[in-house]
C-alpha cells in the first residue's frame, strides 16, 4: 500500500492511500480519517460510499463528516466508486462506467474483468484497512450519497451483522425501476432481472429488511428526485415495519450543501449505533 | 446583479452570484451564505478572503464555514480573489495576475485597469450586498486564508471601526519580506516599497493595530512557513501589545484540512465580537 498523502485535521490524520486491488483488477484509490483516538487503539468505522461521477475525493474534502466523526471518534472510509486505470472499461456516459459502478459484480462484457465493485466494498478494502490501520471491524456501519446510498442500503441488507447502522443520502432507492438503475444493471449484470435483485434497495427491503436502525434523508426539491424514487423504499420500509427514520428535508437539492447540512445527524446516529 | 446559483444549506441558502463590477471593470462573482435569520432581518456578515489559485468557489464548498455560520445566524461572503474575464492581463505564474489579486489597487501596468481588489472588497460589494441582500453593515467581521490571510489583516487595519474582528488562518504575514509578496507588490504597485507599507500586516499591525480582537493559526507543518513568515507578525503583535491570540498548531499544513480543522474556533471567535 502506498500513500498518496496525509493531512492533519480535527485533530486526527485524513489520509489518501493507494494499492492494486485484487477484486478490481487495477491500482485503487481511497480516502481514510482516523480521528486522534485511533493512536490509542481500534476505532469504529463508518463507511462513506460516493455518487456518479466521483471519486475517493468528493466527500473527502466537501461533506464536513471529518468534523464530526473527530467529535464522535470514530473512522471515515471514503472509497472510490469505480475500477480505474487505461486498461479499464469505460463509457461516454457519466453515468456508466468509470465513476459509475453502482456497488456490483459486473458479469458482462466488457465490464466484468474489473467492474467488481461490491466484492472490493465488502471484503477486500475491509480487510486492507483492517490489517493496515487501527480500525475495529467488528463495529462498522455504512453511508453513502445517491448511487452510495443505493450502493450502503444495498451492501448493509446483503451481509447482517455486518454494519450496526445503515443511512443514505438521497440515495437511489429502486434502480430496476429508474434510469438511474435499469441502464447500469443491465449493462453490467445482463437483461434477465433476476440478477439485479440484490442490488434493488426496496426490493430487498421489502423482502429482508436490515436488523438495526436506518436513517435516510431526502431533499424535497432534488432535481434527480424522479429518478431516486424513494417513495419505494418509504413505501417498503412501512410494509416491512422496518426500524427506520425517513425524512423530506423542505428545500434542499442533491448536491453536497444538502449532504453536508445533514452530516452531523448521520455521524451522531451512526456513533449511537457504533458505541452501543 | 445574475443569480448564478442558490442551494438549500444549513437551514440558510448559499448563493452564487454575477455583477459587473466598476471597481474592477469586468464581471466578477461572488458566494453568499445566508443563514435563515436573514428572511426575518437583516445578519451580522463574515468575510472570508481566499488564498492563491481560488475562486470565489474554493472555501465555499471545503471550508465547512457554513455550519457554524448557521450555528451562529451571520452571513458568510466570499468574494473571488482577482478580476476575470478574456481582456485582464494574467500571468503564467500561479502566484501572479489571475487568481492572485493580492487584495490591492494595482498601479501599473498591464494590471492597473482592472486589479483593484482592495476597492473591490472594501468598497464595491459590501454596498452591493447591503443593497440586495439582508446583511447589517454595521456588523462585520473578516478573515481569510493565506493570501486571503494576509488581506483581511491589512483590511481590518486600515478601516478602523469597519470590521469588530478579525482572523486568519496561514496568512502571509510580511510580503514585503517574502516571495509570496515582494514579486507581486513590485508588479502591482511598482518598485517604490513605500507604495507597499499598507499592505504589510506585520508593518500596519506595528504601527497602527486593530481596534478589536485578533485570532491567527497556522499550522507548524505549514508547507509554505517560510513564505508567510508569520514570526514577525507574532513580534510585531506583541511589540504593540495588540489583543490578540496567535496559535500554532501542531502538526497541520496549508491545506482546507486545516482551515476546517479550526473553522469552528473562527465564526465563534467572530460571532462574540459581532453579537456584543
Amino acid at each position: 500500500m502506498k500513500t498518496v498523502s496525509e493531512n492533519a485535521c480535527f485533530g486526527g490524520v485524513q489520509g489518501v492511500y493507494s494499492h492494486a486491488s485484487t477484486a478490481c483488477a487495477c491500482d485503487m484509490t481511497f480516502g481514510l480519517f482516523l480521528p486522534k483516538e485511533a493512536k490509542a487503539g481500534p476505532v469504529p468505522v463508518l463507511w462513506y460510499l460516493s455518487g456518479l461521477t466521483c471519486t475517493h475525493e468528493n466527500a473527502m474534502t466537501k461533506a464536513g463528516a471529518q468534523a464530526w466523526a473527530a467529535r464522535e471518534g470514530i473512522a471515515l472510509v471514503f472509497p472510490d466508486t469505480s475500477p480505474r486505470g487505461e486498461d479499464v472499461a469505460d463509457d461516454e456516459a457519466y453515468d456508466l462506467g468509470k465513476g459509475a459502478g453502482f456497488y456490483v459484480n459486473a458479469t458482462e462484457a466488457p465490464w466484468a474483468p474489473h467492474y467488481r465493485m461490491w466484492d472490493y466494498v465488502a471484503e477486500e478494502l475491509p480487510a486492507l484497512i483492517g490489517r493496515d490501520f487501527a480500525v475495529d471491524l467488528e463495529r462498522q456501519s455504512i453511508t453513502g450519497h445517491s448511487m452510495g446510498g443505493h450502493g450502503a442500503l444495498t451492501l448493509a441488507m446483503a451481509l447482517p451483522g455486518r454494519y450496526r447502522s445503515v443511512s443514505a443520502f438521497a440515495p437511489i432507492c429502486n434502480p430496476s425501476g429508474a434510469d438511474w438503475g435499469r441502464k447500469q444493471l443491465t449493462a453490467y449484470l445482463g437483461a434477465d432481472e433476476a440478477a439485479w435483485a440484490r442490488h434493488d434497495a426496496s426490493k430487498v427491503m421489502r423482502e429482508t429488511g436490515f436488523d438495526g436502525p436506518v436513517l435516510v434523508d431526502v431533499g424535497t426539491k432534488d432535481q434527480f428526485i424522479d429518478l431516486l424514487r424513494p417513495e419505494t423504499l418509504a413505501q417498503a420500509v412501512a410494509e416491512r415495519r422496518q426500524q427506520a427514520e425517513l425524512r423530506l428535508q423542505p428545500g434542499y437539492d442533491h448536491s453536497y450543501f444538502f449532504v453536508s447540512s445533514f452530516m452531523e445527524d448521520h455521524v451522531s446516529f451512526h456513533a449511537e449505533a457504533l458505541e452501543a
